[in-house]
């Protein structure tokens, strides 16, 4: 794990860029943070298609932080700003026309995403590793986000001891079906007029979590309408079970 | 109003019984409200099968006071130690025994529940007066607890500022078409397998509130299974809109 650069932030947060073989992430930690002091980590997972330099993800990562957590984010395989094949462009290009056309869209996530996340949890077990080498981050781990992911690596990895997932509407069969699978506190997050994810389908999938620790939050409006006290919540959550 | 009772807690909270008219009830403020620093007003209004000396509303209610709330309950006509008509007994008998073999009870409990919030919201009104004419006691005024009451005081009763309802499986007909009318911020919350509270009954009802501003809280377990830390909750929701 590199770093490179590295900014005091005015708010006590310290902003480290960093490269992990191909995988390019954010650390920010609290200044406080030491060896003699470490904090607990949140990784937060955004969605496959925005960047982690998105501002509304940069906000909530430091916010997380105001709270006593280190927090990560990546561009895993395929994410971000991370390259592209032609017939991933071309598969995200085919599911935007068919939600705006409101045709069903199922087959062509399931092609596209179904091997995203297969892709992905690699490199965020990757940077969890190089992570908790560092003196100031100590453990427990919080997951934050895209949801696919989160399944799939509270599943696979026994580091993550609660997550906050977010959305949830389309999410591949394999994770679907390892929801029951899920151990640890949750905390499911979604928006009840969700454009992009059907609101049916983020209970069902609610339903199916085996964890015996779930809480639901919904809010009125889209998908990007989340109230700001969401990310109170979801910092209070994390404070249950991580410190 | 008359103050049957007095009793300071260990928590800084002063406990006093009242009678007004028919309706008795208790009234919890902190001991530091006066009339130079008055607090904002929470109705609990506990479900028409519990007495307001139930320890579990009580440790509810002695939670807010210490968020800075002054916070009353009372036994509404037909609730709690209130007179019951012996049609109203044979009425809770049937609905009783209908769930319990796991009948249709919707006519059964409209026919008794209807009334008694038609009965209840009279009695809740002219509380809110007597309380606010304490000098301790200020406006904005919070809702917490029984669905079908608070949607009609929700509706009918301006000086309610923010609501907060539970379980919301079983409303009577006249509230479930009020809700639309609903224009306060709501926060929702219920618990995901409750044995008398159908699930898909309350999610419709919680996408029927009219107001823009509201906020689904569900955790699994069954009606009384709640987990402290929505009290919290609560009590922020609170903080947002009476503060």
């Amino acid at each position: 794990m590199h770093f490179t650069s590295e900014r005091r932030l005015d708010d006590g947060v310290l902003e480290r860029e960093f490269a992990l073989g191909e995988i390019p992430g954010t650390l920010w930690t609290p200044e406080s943070a030491t060896s003699a002091a470490p904090v607990p980590l949140i990784l937060m997972a955004h969605n496959n298609g925005l960047s982690k330099r998105e501002p509304r993800l940069v906000a909530r990562a430091r916010h997380s932080v105001a709270y006593g957590y280190a927090v990560a984010s990546i561009d895993a395989a395929g994410c971000g700003d991370r390259p592209r094949s032609a017939a991933d462009e071309q598969a995200r290009a085919d599911i935007r026309r068919a939600m705006r056309a409101g045709e069903p869209v199922d087959e062509i996530f399931e092609s596209y995403i179904g091997p995203l996340v297969e892709k992905a949890v690699p490199d965020w077990r990757t940077t969890l590793d190089a992570l908790l080498a560092l003196p100031e981050i100590g453990g427990p781990v919080g997951y934050s986000g895209w949801t696919a992911v989160g399944i799939r690596l509270a599943v696979t990895e026994p580091r993550i001891a609660a997550a906050g997932f977010f959305a949830g509407g389309y999410v591949p069969r394999a994770q679907r079906e390892e929801a029951r699978q899920v151990g640890v506190p949750l905390l499911f997050l979604l928006q009840w007029d969700d454009e992009g994810n059907p609101r049916q389908r983020a209970l069902d999938l609610f339903d199916a979590f085996g964890t015996k620790e779930k809480t639901l939050h919904a809010n009125l409006g889209g998908h990007t309408g989340t109230p700001w006290f969401e990310a109170d919540d979801g910092n209070r959550f994390f404070g249950r079970h991580l410190k």
